[in-house]
């Protein structure tokens, strides 16, 4: 079977995964209506596409926080990558390289920050930041990641509490035991999800920031209000995200928030999006209306499951080609003609 | 199979309710838009989610008229139980207790209000009525109910006659032999419908005041000018019902039509709400559109059905948890934190 | 089974009709897109229901122009009813004078106008006119009608051409040779459609004037300006119609085009409503926002093939049980208390 | 099977041609959804017939630029009709003439421009072209066209690159061996999509100009500012197209655009559209929104697919019926008395 867009390594992967595994990797909050919802959004998106522009030269190159990258999509930051391949997050690092994107690397990797380090030395990566209750654990794992040459710190911040995902509870979901939470081994005798911190406040910011000299990311807003606050907070960018749909459901899809986030933020930080994305005029609208690079998740672990390493080339070069192909039939030549005016909200 | 959410007990009910049980209370009137729509409505309110608040301590306790229940979602008024479990509404009081909350025992309970106290002693119960045509009849519910400890008068407005339930009328639908509307039993020869009297008005509010001193609530209030003439007529709460969609088909949604009654209402009295409460966070849509509780009808019987007392604690358990989640995952530490700002209606 | 609801009498007319009947009477235009949205439409209204308002005694009488009914449904013109019941028209007369309704006998009908008055004499009774390419014809029906005590003239409008039922075409539909178009019998050597004059306009409402004394009603006005023109041409009533969805496709539904004509006509002449009736509290929702009487045609046609007359007065009956029943459980006591306030459209 | 409707003939070509034949003329770009949005959109548009004026007389007759055509509907340029009919474009051109109106041929046709215009000599014909990054082809196409007395040129300028139509990557398309690009024969030694130029600008306008005395019309706004742009580059005439949603996924439904491009213009020049058209009454939604003719792509293939020549005319006989029938119900008796007044956008 030719694989031809996103949707072919959804059902590769449906298929052939373990069901807990697929279960996990897909599952939204209670109804899955946010997760849906991030997905529907952009369907109710309409370009106004100009024609007879010079596309002869095409230049999708663009910047997170001043480092170059090839084009504007990076890795979200997802947990568990040996449950879509052996090799995990190693493979997912040597793929980010290789495409020469920004890779966020989650705290619930199943390989240690070292060995995402030692898969791709040099590759450009973020690190996906939680606050524990035990605050020495974060700061921890904040230096080993300064000192790997991490370039960024994302702050989860819409994960006081796990959402309730009910095939998760169905299926009793845990990782096999050859499995580990590899970056907290040690860090606490058991670890769970209730060593987060449910009591973290924009306080901590100024805590996070006594840490590191690393630009920090705050994933998880969703208004103008929240964005106003990590703006005044000194972050250096926001991830506009309902965490994939897994948290609050009943929540915005991004790509709706999106717009409200940008307008409060007036460029002074940098925004960014993830959820929903499938297909390369995804990139193109959340970019028109005013994210600087989008980041997906899950397609990122269906490319994973295909063949790990490549299979997750071969998703990232679709939505490359698809988006260089989508901005050119926009009227584009560059990501920097993007703009507000290309599309409208359609009244639904 | 594992009872993860409202859904599940309702699908269990489904499968093992006789036919004529499960019809009576799934029925909606005429075509059934009003039912569902109390559902769909839920599902076009987004949340406008914070992050970044100090949600370690969580707070879900409120009060109704004074009386502190463990959190907003009470249980409204239907009819006989023992269609569901055989103890009936024992069972229920049981439940409610167990859970701190509070109970609202129908008119056509298949118990006597003399058997749900003693099932319960000393739990937070309302006593919902009809307005017969012999006002005695009445008259003396309310004085049993009074003496007995019941804290509340849950007057049923929306019911000068029964609404069109297609499929009661197919089936036939009547009580088994060995059930009775044991409340009623005495009051009149023969015991229907039809003894409800249409000619109800406001004025009865002011009769129904000379009979007691509790706290009057009404039920079935719609629009604003109702809600005024309510607030007028001296209630102390307002309940916004459609009956569950099982009187007038084409009616609102009760939760579109919960900011217009509010509005009207500006504080003066409190207002609930029943019909479609499915999850926590529909509670949570209801309390920030300014709702200070919500009842769940057909969801108790699901878990009447499951596994009576037991069952129906699952639910509002399950319920609870929910509830909980959602708000902190809102950002939102204690109820009174709850509010306008929480949601936005979609523009469908 | 139990006949309940006008769904089921549909359900079993579509059963037992031979195909071609059934075919036809439910045939629209090309898409059936304006048929079918005859029936949506009334989802988008919303009740604004009243409680505690004395409906002890209900008055569902009203009155078309001067003449009383027992409740505001009258019978739609429609064709054949000898498709449907071997009686036809016959049977159509007897079951609304028992009813006490109006029934608007159809040109096109397979009993003479003389068989319908002697069926049921002293019924009240309008007769449905097409103008001919020879006016003669016409004029005589006028005057046959007139003569047999009709009392009033039914002018559709919308037919200078015979719209594209497409599953007419593929059946090639065409009377069977033991029916007739009675009315017509000796008018015409063939009798077709291609007899209609489509170069009518409004100048020959005078000639109709001219030719009788019977109010004019004239059906198939979807906008104010026609309704507007109407008045000015000296026509006792409006029928708001789109001939059932089967002229042209992609009109507006009858009950949404209602309000502009309704505001348009500002209570010079009575406005009625036919298309996509099907329960009671449509009834009603065309009341309240403006029509003094709505006409049924598909649900007459389904009660005579499962009945004759008395499958006729089956669904009347239970169209006025259930406009009754709406318009209490709405707060309306009598015909006159329904208005505009009573609904809302949904933005949708 | 009675051929009816046009989409009885899709259904037949479904059915009939090669798989890969009929994807390749079904095909849109991604997820399709502009492609189905072109449908759609039409069922938003409601009428606002009116009655009771003379259409007894019917004019469907209009011009394009001046040369009369019998209804306001011609034929899209789409390429390869031998994969429809073994006669490919003679057919076409043949019916276009008997038809008596406009035929688009396509650059892409599996005839030369030769042998479509000896197929049907003195036929009213445009041509449809593209720009060469050798713009001596593009010349030599525009020389041959003028001088075999095409009376129009048609610059597509919506493929700078060709979208991405998932089924044609999947069946790995191409024309069989033994069909040609024929009128590309010669030019270049291999013939691929990528000898487009992607630089084309404005400016190429006024090269195109300095070819040819023909008056060229643009194919692929879909916005006002492009409209404003092709009127102040001279062109005489506009097609409102989104290349049958096979290039920019996520673009509007061309009707949905169309009013924007109206305005826009002015009058200054025509506007034609093309995309979604099915019915008759899809050609009187168009015309009333402001254009002066449309133009069918896969109609003319289905019909094409059923009986060449025969199966075209059988297509476009349908739609003339249907749009002489539409423009009488509606109320107009000729295409000069349809305006916007006719159709109202609904609020969805």
């Amino acid at each position: 079977m030719a694989m031809v867009c996103l949707s072919d390594f959804e059902a590769y992967a449906k298929k052939y995964l373990p069901k807990i595994a697929w279960d996990f990797f897909a599952a939204g909050a209670d109804d899955c209506s946010t997760r849906d919802e991030n997905i529907l959004a952009y369907k109710r998106i309409r370009f106004r596409p100009r024609i007879l522009r010079d596309v002869s030269m095409l230049d999708i190159r663009t910047k997170l926080l001043g480092t170059e990258i090839s084009f504007p999509v990076g890795i979200a930051p997802t947990g568990f990558h040996q449950l879509a391949w052996p090799d995990g997050e190693k493979s997912t690092a040597r793929a980010a390289k290789a495409m020469d994107i920004c890779y966020i690397a989650s705290t619930y990797s199943t390989c240690t920050l070292e060995e995402i380090s030692a898969a791709a030395p040099g590759g450009f990566r973020w690190f996906q930041l939680y606050t524990y209750r035990n605050r020495a654990v974060s700061q921890r794992l904040v230096q080993r990641a300064e000192a790997l040459g991490f370039q960024g710190l994302v702050l989860t911040a819409d994960l006081p509490y796990t959402g309730k995902r009910r095939d998760d509870v169905r299926n009793g979901f845990r990782l096999p035991p050859h499995m580990k939470l590899k970056n907290l081994e040690g860090a606490f005798e058991v670890c769970t999800m209730s060593l987060l911190d449910p009591s973290v406040t924009w306080n901590d910011i100024y805590w996070l920031r006594s840490l590191t000299h690393l630009p920090i990311i705050i994933k998880g807003i969703l208004t103008k209000e929240d964005a106003e606050l990590a703006v005044r907070h000194g972050v250096q960018g926001i991830v506009v995200s309902n965490h994939g749909g897994r948290q609050l459901d009943g929540g915005p899809a991004t790509v709706d928030a999106l717009a409200e986030v940008v307008e409060a933020v007036q460029g002074r930080v940098e925004v960014y999006l993830d959820g929903g994305i499938r297909k390369g005029s995804d990139v193109l609208k959340a970019l028109a209306l005013g994210a600087k690079c989008v980041f997906v998740g899950r397609p990122a672990l269906w490319g994973l499951a295909y063949r790990g390493e490549e299979g997750l080339q071969d998703v990232l070069r679709i939505l490359q080609d698809e988006f260089r192909l989508s901005m050119a039939l926009a009227g584009c030549a560059s990501v920097s003609e993007i703009g507000r005016h290309l599309v409208q909200l359609s009244r639904l």
